[in-house]
Formats: structure tokens, C-alpha cells, sequence
């Protein structure tokens, strides 16, 4: 199995912030590829807005089987054409996984159709993951629960759809519970959002982190080929129905003639 | 009880195609509102593509409970703008009813995050609908199942998200089956799509549609207070936080300053 | 509307421990009873542990819309009788509300077919429940937030079924979390499970608490008539198929054979 | 990879039915086992109710990934005891295929605390299966849609609770419509009910049958450890508490005491 995971980074606060560059100087995505890097079945390669079509060509999205998403300053600085990309492969069967304030991407809301909303705090307090679904495919080899001693604070309701499942619920020590890890399925792509990853933390340098991400990674993954056309409403012919009959009562459309959309 | 509805109709067909003219002569919108008017609870004003803002003011948005939506023709020539307020309106509370060739309106797309492709057949064939979920308050009143003697067919694969609950499922002559009641949650708003309805067959004199339509209603009305702006993201102050704690490490925000989005 | 509620109370520890008989001198179901009785449109009785068929004989089973079950110390007590004859009439369309250390009675297990475990401690700590779906019927009248100043913790994971809605999500001083607000349906009854009420604590006079039990009340009521029989698999005979069919192939019933089970 | 499969056959009416020891002479397991077989990463074993223990003894329950069950004519004959270790095994991770009739096996209907009702009609008419999930693993290989000529009907209602997906749905030439591919999750355990398979048809001799099969035992596997004891309920001592509490209040239990249940 060799799974060829895009890490896709906005790289704006790394460039712009001193706080952020410290911790990720190499920007956050070429940190969250290393942590992928540890499974030798992940190939990865990373993308960045600043690239021309933000580094998500159509043939680098047509050779990527799972997304990962950071975004967080310059989500309106993405185009709406590749957000539509985006979503077509996903809904062909590429991967997607949302990361920490990817929440408020365009793609996400994209394919929830909700806000995305959610409140928060940036205080640096614990946040404890508690593993709600034990023995889920991200959640291999996890602790029951895990803490990191420094991240902002997201807290619900958080407004997306009712999720497929729920992987992983957070405490925060300021009073707030989020639910940290949701799955989702558009057409033939799975979906993972997870929480943490605050820019001004080391949070991707954690070690539970990384197993979460290398786990959502695997998960993702739908080895079975793209579906072409997701959006083609294909007409059946009635010469062609599977079982015999005829044609009866008025007509809006001519014979052969397109579907309206 | 008194729930405001508005039937939405694209009223096109009924006007350019002698067919649909004959079986809705007053438009399609007009004989959907005269099904609701049988309960007396439901309190009905019907909305058309041609008028200033499709008839989907900011008032007639606030002043609508349950929105029913039926569109083929046009789905193009509905604004964005529109969409993206009656999406808001959903997201606050307001129900939504799809009908038939609704799947491909912006709004069931845009509240889906999916193509909601399938394929059809305009044959004037039977359908069968059968109630998968009794007793959901859906199917109040309907027998174990129902037909249609005409109607297009629409077979699976329908690519919406996995539903809240599936309430019915079709049977066709022809040979396909389709999922053609389902029910979505998507912000504090109710959702549910139901299959029939093509506009050259006179579906929408049917008596069972009009207890199925009439159902949906008064399940899709959520009598709670709109959520005011379900696309806010409140920052919570480390200072009124619920549990107190004290601001550890390095800051992206300044104090008081807007989230990013 | 008029919604015929039954309290079920074990009554076993406020008979024989002191600190719970000071905290409900009348019986734990007389207090929940109480706070149900504030809804004009809840008519409510009591049933216990101690009564004849647990005070669940098949008339009062018949004449209940919605059942709210409490119970901690003697779950074995419970004949598998009444279990089964609960199990049965919410499958007819009963509501069945689960109370705190109800999640380890035998009818929840019953219907949900998983061990419903999870970890627990009792040190009368802080215990704050978040609203995760704002404007949900059961979630009516409600702050975004409440706090239970002393109560018992239950922590993650909670071995239930993925619910069909999470409603609240609780957050425990002592670092835990748990998802306190579950829905299910099980056949034509709606199941809600919710977290707080422990016994040696007021948690059934906490006016937030009164409110959630009322709202899951009318939430859980199916005005629609009982599915008579729930577990009847009738055969359709081939003469009075839906479509005309004729009979092919080898047989393994006589004529008008019941089928096995 | 190297999955352990375990195919339980009833065989019953394969040594009592004239008719269905000539489709199955060597027994429906036998026949299941090579199916399966087809995969080299599948190991197979077959177990039947004449053996001890119905030939789920510990050893070879411990010994298993995913069970197979096809069960019709002797539910009843099942033993209790052996119906909870199976489910105790499935609550550990172990994988789950119900074929057919096993809808009304006590190990289905434990698990999904449903009575798992149907419909039914044995007149060897056409049932098609849609792919109402595509790309699902479980869907993987698979045309569109495929056929088995003759095969019992199944109909809806089907009584079990709403699935995590529905992979497939059945058209039958009666008129009828089925869920035929569901999955659900129960613990660690994954679940999939596929319908086909009656004993007096040659269903498992199909092509897109045994694809399906195998599709199903690799989507249930779950190659992680397996809870050791998924019905316990561990108390979490104050002293040990993840954030420093004090203990506060009445208390019901002494220190270390175990829980009620």
C-alpha cells in the first residue's frame, strides 16, 4: 500500500509572525509532512497558497489520494475555483482532513453546508482528548486519553452536521468541551476534522498528534478508483430500462434529449 | 399552533409547456399550497422566481416557518444572494421541504455539500413508495406503502450525505429503487427532500403526497427563537472564563481583537 | 394534547440510605414526578421496584405514552419479563426516557445491544453540561450552558450505539467528559438518555434539569396509533403480489406456512 | 495481512431438505468458506450447531476476526450463553457478517435490540441489488447494480435500528423494496447485514455475491487488540483524579467499593 497524502499549509502566519516562526520555521505543513513521513506507506508532498492555483494543480490533485488542511488568516484568499476542485475530488473519493481552524475553510463549509461555527479562547490552557470510540481505525494506539498542556480553547456548539462518528471529545480547563474528532462521508471521500493544532503551540510535534494524523491518513483512504463524473445525472433510456415497459402520459423532455440542472 | 409556510415555485413549466400549464393551470406553487391549507394549523403564501427576490424577501424569509421549494428549469437563474439568505434562514431555525427536481436546486446542494446527482427516466411509469420508518411523524396516517401510476423515475445512486433518518423508499416499474424520503438537520433548521413530484403527471393532487407534504410541515417547524447569527464565532475572554485560569504562552490575537475567518 | 407520563423509581435507597432518604423523603420518581407535573400538558403516575410486575402489569404499559426509568442498586431485581414487555411496547411507539445509573438497567441494555459502560466517580464535583445541538426540541428554554455544582462524574468512552443526535456534552471538574444527551429510536419509540441524577445529590430539583425532563417528555410522545405487533414478519402470498408475479423455482414452505424463526 | 474468519452454518435444512441438499450438497458454510476462500489474505474455518458449543468455543471465538452467520430453522436451538460470548466478542472487535435469514438469529436481534421484522415471500422472483453507496470497501469491484434470478423477497419495514451506511438496496420483481446491505458498529465490533441467501437458491454460488462477501470480512476486520472487558465500568478514585479535586458532599458508596449494577 503506498497512500500519496498533499499537505496542504497556508503559510501566511509563519511568514508574518515571529511567535509562529519560531515554533514551525520551516512552516507547519513541512512539519505535519515529517509527522506523516514516519509511516513509510504515506508518500507525501506539501502545497501552499502562495503556489500558482495555491500548489492544488489539477494533476497534483488528480495524483493525491488524502488532503490535509491548515488554513487560518487568508481562508478568503483561496479561490473559489480550486475550492470547487477541492470538492470534486473528494467527492470522487480523494481524502480530506480538516485541521484546527481549517474549520472556518472554505472547503469545509463547502461540504458540511453549515456554518462551522464554534467559540474561543486563546489562553494557552490544557486541553485533554478523550478517545470516545475505542478501537476506531484513528484511534489505533492511543491512550484512552491525552493532554496538550498548551492550545487554544474551541468550545460548542460546534455547527456542523451530525457526524458519522464521533473519535474524540476535548475538556478544556477553562470550563468548555469540544467535539475534537468527526467523521463524514461525501460522496465516495471520507472526511476527518480534527482540533488541535493551534499555530503558536508545538502541537504538532506531539506524539499522539502525530498518530492521530498518520491514523486519519490510512483511514481516509478509498484505494478504489475516482468516481469520473460525480456530478452526471445520467438518463435511462426507457429502451433500455432493466425491466420492460413502455412509455406512458405526457412528456417534458424530448428523446434524448439533456437533463435540466 | 400556527405554522407559516411558504411554497416556493419556479413556475416556469407551468407558463412556456402546454402540458404542465394543463395539469397546473394556476401553477404547480398554487395547487402544493392548496394541499397544506387541509390542516388548519399550517397558514400558507406562496413565492415565485419571477418576483423581486424570487419573492424571498428579508420579510418573508423572517416571516416563514416551514419553506417548500420546487424547482426544475431555472435552478440557474435563482441569485446566489437568495440562496445564501434562505441557507442563513435555515441554519436559525426555519424548516426546508425539497421536492423532486429540488435535488438539483442551489439551496439542497449548497445545505448538502454533494452533488445530489441520480439517474432518471421520464417514462410515465408506477411508483411505489414505501414507508421504511413507521409511525415517524413523516408517515403519520399513510398506509405500508403507496403508488403513483405516473411519474419520472429517479434512481440510485441519489449522492447526498448518509441521512439523520431514511422515512421512505421507492419502488419502479423499470426497475429501480430510490431513497425518496430523508431527513437532515443542518444548523437548528429541519430538512427533508421527498422525491415525487414531476410537473407533466398531477402528483400534487394526490391524497397521500398531501398528508406526506403536510406532515413534513408541521415536523420541519421548529417553534424555538431563531438563532440570531449562526455564522459567529464568539471569542470567550480568559477573564470570564467559566473555570478560572490564568494565560500561559505565546499570542496570535491581541486582546479584544477579532477572530479570523 | 395530553401526554400520560410514567415515573419508574427503583426506591431502593431512599428506603435504606439515610443521606438520599434527606434528599427525597418522597421517593426519587414522587420529586421527577414533581418537576414533570409543572407541564399541564404531562399527566403523570409513579411505578416502583417493589410493586406487583414492578407496577408495570400490562395496563398501565398500555395507558403510558412516555416511561422515565430510574434505577441503580437493584438492576438484577428486574424481572426479564418486564423487561421484555417494555422493550415491546416501545417498539409499539412508547417513549423511554434513561435516567443517570439507568444506563446500566436491563432494558436500556436491551435495546441499545451494547454493555452501555463507562467510568464513574463520586465526589460531588462540579459537573457543567453544553448544549452540542442548540434550538433540538429537548434542548428548549435552555442557557448554552448549566452547571451542577456537586455530582457524581461519569467519563468517556460511554459504550453505546452512535446516537441518532448528541444533545448535551458534559464537562467534569476532576478532568473527564461525557456525552450526557443521546436520541434513539428503537421500532417506533424515541429513547433519550440523560446523564445527571445522582442520588445522594438535589440534582431533581435543579430547575434546568426540570426543563430538560419535560422537554424529553414531549420530545419522546408518537401520537401515532401502536404498531400492533411489532415483531410479526407476515408473509405475502404470491397470488396477491404488487405486481403480478408467478411462482418459480424450488419451495422450502408449504402453502400458507408460517415462516421460521 | 491475514484475516481469521469463521463461517457458522445452521445446517439444518441441509440435511433435512431434499431441495436444499442438492444446492448446497456439502452444507451453505462449505459453500460461504470457499467463496471467502477466493482471498488469500482470508483464512476460513466453518462451525456448525450440532457441534459443542455450536462450535464457538472460547478458543475459536478468541481465534476469530470476523464471523459469518447463516442461520433459519433452529434460532431457537442457539444457546443463550454462546449468543452472549458472541456479542461480548463483538463488543471486543470482532467483525460481524448476518446473512439472510440470520436477521431473526438471537445474535443479530441481541445486538441491535430490534425485533429485525420483515416481510417475506418465497416465489423465487428477480431481486436487484442496487449500490446505493458507491466506492463503499464493502461495494468495491462491483457493477452498478447486479441480479440474482431467483431468490426470496424480502420487504420493508425492516425493524432494526437506522444504519451507520446503507450500502445496498433491493428492487424485487413483486413490487417489493429491502435495505439489503447495512452496517452498523456495536463496541469495537463492526457490524455489516447483507440479505441475500436462501437456502433453496443458488445465491452463494454468484459471482458478485462472493465479491461482496469478501469485501465485508476485510471491512470488518479490526486488526487492533481487543478490549479486554468491554462491560466494565472502572471507578476513577478522587485521589487519582486527572485535575486535583476534593472530595465534596454525601456519598453512597465507601472507598473502593465497587459499582452498582
Amino acid at each position: 500500500m503506498n497512500i500519496r497524502a498533499t499537505v496542504w499549509g497556508e503559510n501566511v502566519h509563519e511568514r508574518k509572525n515571529a511567535v509562529v516562526a519560531e515554533v514551525y520555521p520551516d512552516g507547519m505543513h513541512t512539519q505535519i509532512a515529517k509527522l506523516l513521513a514516519e509511516d513509510a506507506q504515506i508518500t507525501t508532498r506539501t502545497a501552499t497558497l502562495d503556489q500558482p492555483d495555491h500548489g492544488l494543480t489539477d494533476d497534483v490533485l488528480a495524483d493525491t489520494d488524502v488532503l490535509l488542511w491548515w488554513g487560518h488568516a487568508a481562508h478568503g484568499d483561496v479561490q473559489d475555483e480550486i475550492v470547487e476542485k477541492v470538492a470534486n475530488r473528494v467527492w470522487q473519493g480523494m481524502g480530506l482532513i480538516l485541521l484546527h481552524s481549517a474549520h472556518f475553510s472554505k472547503i469545509f463549509k463547502r461540504l458540511m453546508g453549515t456554518p462551522c461555527a464554534l467559540s474561543w479562547r486563546e489562553a494557552g490552557e490544557r486541553e485533554r482528548l478523550w478517545v470516545t470510540n475505542p478501537r476506531h481505525p484513528i484511534a489505533a494506539g492511543l491512550p484512552p486519553h491525552f493532554e496538550l498542556e498548551n492550545e487554544e480553547m474551541y468550545g460548542e456548539p460546534f455547527s456542523v452536521p451530525e457526524p458519522l462518528e464521533t473519535v474524540f471529545i476535548s475538556w478544556f480547563q477553562g470550563g468548555e468541551v469540544f467535539r475534537s474528532g468527526l467523521t463524514y462521508r461525501r460522496g465516495a471521500g471520507n472526511i476527518f476534522y480534527f482540533r488541535p493544532g493551534h499555530e503558536t503551540y508545538p502541537t504538532y510535534y506531539d506524539k499522539n498528534v502525530g498518530t492521530v494524523l498518520r491514523n486519519a491518513v490510512t483511514w481516509a483512504y478509498n484505494p478504489q478508483p475516482a468516481i469520473e463524473d460525480p456530478t452526471k445525472a445520467p438518463n435511462v433510456p426507457v429502451e433500455t430500462a432493466l425491466e420492460p415497459i413502455t412509455e406512458r402520459g405526457p412528456k417534458l423532455h424530448a428523446k434524448g434529449e439533456e437533463g435540466l440542472r
